[in-house]
């Protein structure tokens, strides 16, 4: 692991200085590789499906492991993604002259080394690889053991491009799963090495990472999302908004696991309707539950709980101080909306809400990188520290300050 | 210790959406106590130092904790440059519009809670606790033991403050240093309420805080600065700005500790021999032991050593490239100068060091927040994560995405 560890640094240095061409050009090399080795990608995770079938493995954590046509196909196709971003390195983000005529500038630099710790999902290590080269990062793969082989293939892909555009092989690692104890020795012992690790996949995974890390982490544990339904909200906008945002994808960690409606508005009826109807389960208070036969009633650990999956828990407000109240009590700070057409109730909220993203007239479910613009993320961060919200190449930067002058020297 | 988190993480939601005003004027009104209660702050101050010199202080460290009626103006002073800065909080940082119309804006927010750890000089108490005040967030103050009584002066100052403006009391808070197990909680039991931990303070203490803290740290270790006289520096340029980098004042972060020459110039002699007739200690290389007597060997442990003293390592490196190496293996990753009229070679350097300040013709000692322009600041970051170089009332901010639609959903 230390020579992982030496060999990232080193590489991270040439990366540092790469050119945009150079990394387009790997980047390039690679997507072309994994359309060509397809059959290779798709012997490696048969390997991996066997073995996981032997193993018992449950039927949509198999899912997440296939690698199929359209898969792979999309794999390299958000490696062209990528290559389409603009190059945040160099990019000056601020200039300044100082009265002593000092001219400064804060300059975006790469991080140096990200370390990666996923699951399952075998195309993680194509996307994540391939934002952290952009960045000019050196990267340290470590994904689920139950993909391995998918994961060095996809690798084998990856470093093709290195070499083929001239760039340090050893980019991007991956670490072989058949070291049990790496993941903690990534975690606790390689700071000297690593400056950030980006953990992607369940919830025991990014709570053991955030307890046992002594890098810092980008991630979220939690997407306890919130809808507010005021009582200015036009009602036909609160059904379709609260159906996406629950409904759109249940999986997601931008989908709504609570919908808050204000006592003095009209919308919970035709809104909780719209849900039961699209065979979504609601949990409700004791004002919600004589709405309707189907709502069953909500305990107080559903108002923390992230479902993802066709339920919602729904609670009635007293307008939106409430509102605040209860998603700064029981949200974990991720992505929160109101509906409402009073601007300055929703002025109020937006201001009032301490989370990553606050929208106003629009669904939770755009919390995603690519709906930001931002091409590609790693994934979203709920921290406040450093990066916050949808994490893109942008965010796997750090900046120094370059500053230029004539002979200046400071008086004592 | 809990009460304490509990108290700031509440006062931390108000000030989160303080107006402008209302921290200026509690800023304002702070700065007028600690003019008004001068002869309460002496007092106290008295008493601290009777205290420490019972107890056996060396004299520079005396000095450290030393009130005069300078260092209170210099106090309130500071605190009303920090009232001329811009605030930060809710600035839009960035905006974009969506091809689906939706809005987007990146707006400044406060971290939260800052911790701070320091020892010895009470205007930290002043300095810091005004940033952060400035900057939205409720602070936790832990001073050292031997200016306990000055720093509760300080703070009661600070406290007239916040009360004149109406904010809350527990938006400044100082642990008592009786505790003397709270270092350690606050580093690692606090999770939940600090947001960031600043260390101020001598290298034991970063080192501890560093090693212990749970919660994001800013700060820096080591302030191993170099300065690189490459073979086409301007000679004259040469001796002025190493004599200013070294000895403008030696125990500041940002004097320069090592200077490497270009041994194909010829700066050499005329900088140490100006360096030397100013009575610092030079630690040269073999090749430069020759060209004075008074020049005394260096030795492989000279290079990694920040003196903060009228002492520099000097050595000779075949050209730039030598100089960035050297810089990489030995340096703190702080600042570093290049000395040249080639405007190449200067960007090589700029571009190949990866420290938190690079400067070309001009001393390392502009590396402060004041400097830049910044205002004020509360140390110098060498980390790459969230802050680096100097920390003013920007980098104590985090940001969120504030979202403005019209009934948009996502697409399945």
């Amino acid at each position: 692991m230390q020579g992982l560890g030496r060999a990232a640094k080193s590489a991270a240095k040439s990366l540092a200085q790469a050119s945009t061409e150079s990394k387009n050009s790997a980047l390039q090399a690679a997507a072309t590789a994994i359309r060509e080795q397809r059959d290779q990608l798709l012997a490696a995770n048969r390997a991996d499906l066997e073995q996981a079938t032997q193993r018992g493995i449950s039927s949509s954590l198999r899912d997440r492991l296939v690698l199929n046509e359209q898969r792979i196909e999309a794999m390299a196709r958000g490696i062209e993604e990528i290559i389409a971003l603009a190059d945040p390195i160099g990019s000056v983000i601020a200039s300044w002259t100082r009265p002593n005529g000092l001219k400064i500038e804060r300059v975006r630099v790469p991080l140096g080394v990200v370390g990666i710790i996923y699951e399952s999902r075998p195309n993680v290590t194509a996307d994540a690889g391939a934002l952290c080269l952009k960045s000019g990062n050196a990267v340290i793969l470590r994904g689920g053991s139950e993909s391995s082989r998918s994961t060095a293939a996809i690798h084998a892909c990856l470093v093709a491009g290195l070499r083929a555009a001239g760039l340090p092989e050893a980019a991007i690692q991956i670490v072989p799963t058949t070291d049990r104890a790496a993941v903690g020795y990534m975690l606790s012992s390689m700071t000297q090495y690593i400056n950030v690790v980006v953990p992607r996949g369940g919830r025991s995974l990014v709570e053991r990472v955030q307890a046992e890390a002594r890098v810092p982490v980008i991630g979220h544990l939690d997407g306890n999302c919130h809808v507010y339904v005021d009582r200015d909200a036009d009602v036909t906008m609160a059904r379709d908004i609260v159906l996406n945002a629950k409904l759109r994808r249940t999986g997601v960690c931008g989908a709504a696991e609570t919908v808050l409606f204000d006592r003095a508005g009209a919308a919970a009826a035709p809104v909780l309707k719209a849900l039961l109807d699209a065979g979504c389960e609601v949990r409700g208070d004791e004002t919600l539950q004589r709405l309707d036969p189907r709502i069953v009633p909500a305990t107080e650990a559903d108002w923390s709980t992230e479902y993802l999956d066709s339920i919602i828990a729904a609670k009635v407000v007293e307008g939106v101080d409430e509102a605040i109240a209860h998603i700064a009590r029981y949200g974990s700070a991720h992505t929160e909306s109101i509906l409402t057409t009073n601007q300055a109730t929703a002025e109020r909220f937006l201001g009032g809400v301490d989370s990553a993203i606050v929208l106003h007239n629009a669904s939770t479910q755009f919390a995603d990188g690519g709906e930001f613009g931002m091409g590609a993320e790693i994934g979203i961060s709920t921290d406040k520290f450093h990066a916050r919200g949808p994490v893109g190449v942008e965010q796997l930067t750090s900046y120094k300050y370059v500053v230029r002058g004539s002979g200046q020297i400071r008086p004592v």
